[in-house]
């Protein structure tokens, strides 16, 4: 049955004039700016998260991203510096203003992640952990909710009305790629969605277009062609040193390539209309409150 | 990357020689008899599940199926009894003999679930939920772990992994069907993937049709199917009055459809030499410890 | 919206009474009995083909499968011996009393591959050739008509009824994988397609389980699945030499193989109250009418 | 295995600098700027077809597509014009200007195809009709190759390989959307493979908004991100009166609807660098030879 704006209660564009607008540290997501999110995949050490978050913030990066709890297939692979992890992170946000989105993946954890980032994430493996979804929302943190990889649209929404349904208005959903029968690509960035969830619903959309590829050359194409399709902003995947990170590296910009790609949003979303959200001032140490 | 037998640690037949038999009460799961676990989609009070309990086990099912906690797409749909849900299931694993399996949901609840139950089922949504696998792992239970609906074989042997590296042994598999381009079925049920991890694991590996098909219709015949792909039981969705049920109705047996079922497949195992495991004594309250 | 047996006008179980039946040189495919229809990927010269065609009469196939035109993904690879493979198919068939089934590719070429042979195939890329099913639908040939690899059930038999509509009955449809989001297997074989497609039609319905999963340890498993779950027939590629061949080896099984797979069948066939077909007598030439 | 430049004899950039420009009738397509193709799903009759032609030449398109021969599921529904079609065609080019694109279906028909019109469409369903490839490959002219629903990036270059090496150097590829598991849009539009596909060959890249959503209001958005992806041109449908079309009604857009998304993607093409192909005067009757 086709969707429309009053198919979910509180996402819906039927319950709400407008976009829904989160401010984040002065960063507005949602609105008609584009936002960045930049970062690595995962918190390594102090150096690296420092370097990276410094990078991202040069080259015109909003917020950072970067793993402390980190999902992987293989319980004997790399699984992320979990609370010193988020330490860093807290530290990284001090030295360059930005504000932070990082995973959790469990409830036990939310308070903690909660603590010290800005935005938490819920992972593509995690959009029906139903349990995590209310305790996000009854954090009434802003909440980056990524769509399952071989979630439909109806429970990629019904998955953030979970969330709305704590009293937390503050989420946004990122699409970040599903899984087809093509193995040339990680996965494959599925814009017809996000063309058709800016229709459905008043939250913000972003897209995660390193996720979606696997391919650090593919990232810059489909980065414009997300803002082109009516993503509100980008999480990109970016490392002070890719061929060294200890995950993902295949698929993260260096910091200069990352500062290229800007470039090229930064004229596309001017000409669309949608300009780049203004850099934050490096004194604006916005997410203390 | 081909899989072998040596791809996963503990899960891979390269670990250990024969198969794993996972004791239930007396019911021995994944040897070289066929195992049957029925039983209604959720638990709706006492009446309806003490008349599946005493429907199944009558027609033959070794093993009583019912959800307490039912993970749903959307949030305002009935989700479920809840704790009153696993009283009324141990309630009819007392009247009837029959072992219980039910699904956990989030880590929080693996002490009460394990309390009131003899399987704990973690279902398609959360097969890479990692703490829930770790926590369920820490229980030493018996686990019933369902493939993600777009889980590729090479995830799903790894979150069994994430158990086994627990210390808990107890782990069997089951296909469920995957989500495909097809619309006329639920889902697609995976045969060729149970073909394939019967060769890779000496996990027991169970198929449950009515979720892969969405249709009872289907379900005989998929169901036969299955035992001749290799599986070692099967878990079907039965209910005392189906079209009443409060949900997957379409999807279940009634009770005397199940018996029907139970006579065919009864035969075809026999005769590939895997027969059908024996009834429970009504008498054997094997649960009871 | 949900198929029924009005569905297809000529395909569905409401135009006719019963299961069609198609005689093919006194093989009877679509009735009570299971048929199976055996052979080489590719005819590739004299010395195999009719290596082949014993070693499957031998083992109790009835009907001989082998490529003359081969469709290949890439144009630089072996194609097929074309006419000279008809020639020798049809040489295969008198040595040895099997009719033939045989792929056509192209209108141009159904006159000269129906003059070779017993059953024209119309392969799973194909399908949706409309102007080739016209074709072989005025020849008024048997023909065995592949799924697509992304066909919807839908798509399948509006497939046959192109067929059927040029007054041509004598119309097979063949499951022979789907493609998914799994990369351990060549395809993934759909046998809730095949439980359904049994309730929709009343065409014979066979089941390929060699292209399926394109692994010869995985075929035996799937053939008996594929009989459990209703098909009437089986598709398998067998070759004298497997590893030798020139395309398909590795999802071949040799004579010796096919042979032990045979008595399984056999066995389980049987059990489900639908015996394998006999086999024909040597003597028996019935192609020569 | 990951494909490169140099896996494609005669389509993969390393057979060739530069990228491939296809002159038609004074239309450029390939080069640095961006090509629109555009018209109704099937020619329906005169008055449609020029009006049609004459709204999408106002609107600044380049080539009129139109359908004479409609690929159709089902046998019972309208098939297009055929001959009757192709001569309205003709008409529509006479009138506008406008060279033409429609499709082919079948090796039989690529003379009087080729004789009426100026591009060879090979569709969706025949990527893999490899004497269909063959054929329109001997036949010199251009060729827009459509991407199966399911095809690979592999298969598909594969296939502009089988035209290619007929010594017919003027193919162009297009991406139509593939098939998911997604139920709310008709397809996926695969801007991945867009971006992956402008690395790996040299051929121009198309694609077609309109079958990958299968509705209009997707269709601007799409397009605007098709191009930002790097497809060097787009193939619209657009219908006068999309209402009462004959099919297709629901994704095609209005002429006026065509005429504000082109004034949208003549911004975005210049921001990027890679201007609107200018208009064909409409004196010039380039297709006239």
């Amino acid at each position: 049955m086709a969707l429309n704006s009053h198919s979910f209660r509180l996402a819906g564009r039927g319950s709400k004039p407008g976009d829904t607008v989160i401010d984040v540290g002065g960063v507005r997501i949602g609105g008609a700016m584009v936002v960045l999110m930049a970062g690595p995949c995962a918190v390594e050490n102090e150096k690296q998260i420092i370097a990276a978050a410094r990078g991202v913030r040069d080259a015109g990066a909003h917020i950072l991203r970067g793993g402390a709890f980190k999902p992987r297939t293989s319980p004997y692979t790399f699984r992320g510096l979990g609370k010193e992890g988020l330490k860093l992170l807290a530290l990284a946000r001090k030295e360059t203003g930005l504000p932070v989105v990082t995973e959790v993946m469990t409830p036990h954890d939310v308070g903690i992640v909660a603590e010290h980032s800005d935005i938490l994430q819920v992972g593509s493996r995690n959009m029906q952990n139903f349990h995590l979804l209310e305790e996000v929302g009854r954090s009434r943190k802003p909440v980056l909710l990524k769509r399952g990889f071989a979630a439909t649209i109806e429970e990629w929404l019904f998955a953030a009305e979970y969330i709305l349904a704590q009293d937390n208005p503050n989420v946004m959903i990122c699409e970040r790629g599903i899984r087809t029968f093509e193995t040339q690509t990680r996965n494959t960035l599925d814009l017809t969605a996000v063309a058709l969830v800016r229709q459905l619903t008043h939250l913000p959309v972003i897209a995660d277009p390193s996720h979606a590829s696997g391919r650090r050359d593919l990232v810059p194409a489909l980065a414009l062609a997300s803002i082109a399709a009516g993503a509100q902003g980008l999480l990109i995947e970016v490392h002070p040193d890719p061929d060294s990170a200890l995950s993902d590296g295949h698929q993260s910009l260096s910091c200069e390539g990352f500062a290229a790609a800007v470039g090229q949003i930064e004229r596309l979303a001017a000409c669309l209309g949608r300009p780049l959200h203004p850099r934050l001032a490096e004194t604006q140490t916005s997410w203390t409150r």
